[in-house]
């Protein structure tokens, strides 16, 4: 299938300059000031519309809409311990196929196109990703304490592995699967070093949570020696690719770390408020060198799978914690919320809207009272649209969603089964 | 005209049950589990909607919809020197205008049913509000530096005095006019207290800007020995009800003065992040006993006049900046975005679903993905609906928008005038 976009607004230039991009098969194949040449299958008219890449979740724990208002305002303890941990519990397969679909609607409404996953019942979420057309880099996630267990034969390091060697690479490409090792506090030295050597063997990435509270940080210092940054180092993580959510509570030698060996923080602004975890300095982290990604979080901290939100939620806190509006621009923010994820997640050809990328788009319709005037493509984008504004989402080169309607999701009748199967889950 | 809202659900009860409630004239009539009797005009199905009080915006500069996206990323000083002083030197009343009715094109889209401003060419302000159906109290912002001047013939003073006389309580109350006194670094001893005694003997409130930047802060005490608040303190102001915007930088000892004297501190946290003042220490300050409201402030620095988007924010900064996740509940914040913002502009009978109280509503439609499941109606208000959930905004009983139509506003005319003025304004 081919799709010319006409008359669409870019970032980064003036909104009166119009261009067409065209798109064949899974990729751009043009990026013009005139009309290319050549029939399309589909013409999508971008008057008053500004089409960016595709966003990317660079984390997130997608089936955790079924905890989406569970638990609400207490401390993260009793919030973790009395709610979220008894709830995971009972997780089955069909509850994380249902809570993972029911996020993959929401994020295609809101223009993402990829998103990187850690949970339990990954080929749930495998399959959801496969049907639905978004593409994710999935995870199992590991918790390891057993200093002298023999680690090739842990059943989550297992079920890890074996998840990589079904899914990786599945849906043309579209799933990735990726190693995980929960965090620093909850796992021991040779788990990580085991799950460090099985990612090289694999070839694949690391997905961890890294200082997202003030409290873990300083307990690892007690307990290792080191920060929770210095304690992977020491363990050979960092010899492959690590994409690390939170950062909050990072010292400066912990960004160098991170800067040095190509690890990715990934940002996720609005979790880390609502949990009181802190905010990260996202200025000082990208000067120190660090890939900066965004991510949601899971829908029970959020409460929202909305990149938008998380990105305008992030160059408002960088400006408002530094006291400098000028540290960061609505430019800079674009970035993040897309190059940036898709090396995150090793996919260099997407993130971009360049001939030869992967054509992952959204097309955001800007004529809104609430987005008027349209000064400036980037900062309509970073300050004043919507989720709600995007009006088209297309993944390799496949519209999946538009005006409203998901094109590979039985939205109302998915709805009804989330609905029916929550409403039971605390029986 | 009379309204029935069947099965909808309110703030403060469980999602599963369902409510009546019952319009008549301007006035909500029934609030009831049961069908009340009778019959309306109007039946609005409330399936999946949360319906609550109108939202308040009660700081704002509507018309800066003109300065949307115009300087972005700059430091505050170049900001405001460089690029919207400059630009409110040519503003006229036609620009004032149609700014002013873009704004409330947005509001009415989100739920806002009445809002707060502070401006020039205020006639024209009030003729949008009249025109729309929306509720505002207006004020004409005030400078003045000359401490020997007779302010009973300043241009500023008199224009405020006469614009009360003119429009408070028009188009049936829905208008009032309060004072203004830009802020206490503009102007002198003689011209807060002679604002004061004109409010006094109007039977008005006074709206001001209060320690909004920590150096406005620091350099009023330099300049009169006291803070901000202390110097209006002592020039009478607070013996009038005053709406103060901002309080980002406040003592002890100031909020404790707001509290004593009634005075309304107005949270404005995007653009206090946006402008790179501070985070306003909201749970301090209602802790204090200060009625506590919201506001957008202008779009110019925000760039939303989304209350919805203002009060999640004020909820996850709140969480964030203390670190403690349940020092404010989701039901925490319907007041500060409904009731408190009511109380501040002197409308005791709106902000509330009671019987008796002004049909001044909002419903908003928590069916999409990005709302499910609703545990709390609160929760999914504080933390996952958004603007764009609104389908229905009603003032004093009378529907101003419904399901993307303003019906009180030519919104596609408005956008075309707007456009074509904002494209000519720097000429």
């Amino acid at each position: 299938m081919s799709i010319l976009f006409e008359n669409v607004m870019l970032c980064g230039a003036p909104p009166e300059r119009k261009h067409f991009v065209a798109v064949s098969g899974a990729y751009i194949t043009a990026v013009s000031d005139t009309r290319p040449a050549g029939d399309f299958d589909r013409v999508v008219s971008g008057d008053g519309c500004l089409l960016i890449p595709g966003l990317v979740n660079a984390h997130t724990h997608a089936a955790m809409t079924l905890f989406r208002g569970y638990g609400e305002d207490l401390p993260l303890s009793r919030w973790l311990e009395e709610r979220i941990f008894p709830a995971e519990d009972r997780l089955t397969e069909r509850a994380v196929f249902l809570g993972t679909q029911l996020s993959i609607a929401e994020m295609l409404a809101g223009g993402v196109t990829s998103f990187s996953d850690m949970y339990f019942f990954c080929d749930a979420t495998a399959r959801a990703v496969a049907e639905s057309g978004i593409k994710a880099n999935i995870s199992r996630s590991v918790v390891s304490f057993d200093e002298g267990a023999d680690y090739r034969q842990d059943a989550r390091v297992c079920e890890g592995i074996a998840l990589f060697r079904e899914w990786n690479g599945a849906a043309d490409g579209r799933i990735l699967v990726d190693l995980s090792l929960h965090a620093e506090y909850t796992n021991c030295p040779a788990a990580v070093q085991y799950v460090a050597e099985a990612a090289a063997r694999l070839g694949t990435r690391v997905q961890i949570h890294l200082s997202e509270t003030e409290k873990e940080h300083r307990e690892g210092i007690a307990r290792r020696g080191v920060t929770p940054t210095g304690f992977f180092l020491q363990n050979h993580l960092f010899e492959v690719p690590v994409v690390a959510a939170h950062c909050v509570h990072l010292t400066d030698e912990d960004r160098a770390i991170l800067a040095a060996h190509g690890v990715t923080a990934v940002h996720n602004p609005i979790s880390n408020l609502k949990l009181g975890s802190g905010i990260m300095p996202l200025v000082k982290t990208m000067k120190a060198g660090v890939n900066v990604a965004l991510g949601t979080d899971g829908a029970a901290s959020n409460n929202r799978l909305d990149l938008l939100r998380e990105l305008q939620t992030a160059l408002l806190l960088a400006k408002g914690s530094t006291g400098a509006p000028d540290c960061i621009t609505a430019s800079d923010g674009l970035a993040l919320a897309t190059e940036n994820g898709a090396r995150a997640q090793g996919r260099g050809d997407c993130g971009r809207i360049a001939v030869g990328a992967r054509a992952d788009l959204a097309l955001i319709d800007l004529r809104a009272p609430h987005n008027l005037p349209v000064v400036s493509p980037d900062a309509a984008l970073a300050y004043s649209a919507a989720a709600s504004d995007t009006v088209m989402t297309v993944v390799d080169g496949r519209i999946l969603y538009e005006n409203g309607e998901c094109y590979t999701l039985d939205v109302e009748k998915l709805k009804a089964e989330f609905t029916e199967l929550r409403s039971h889950y605390f029986d």
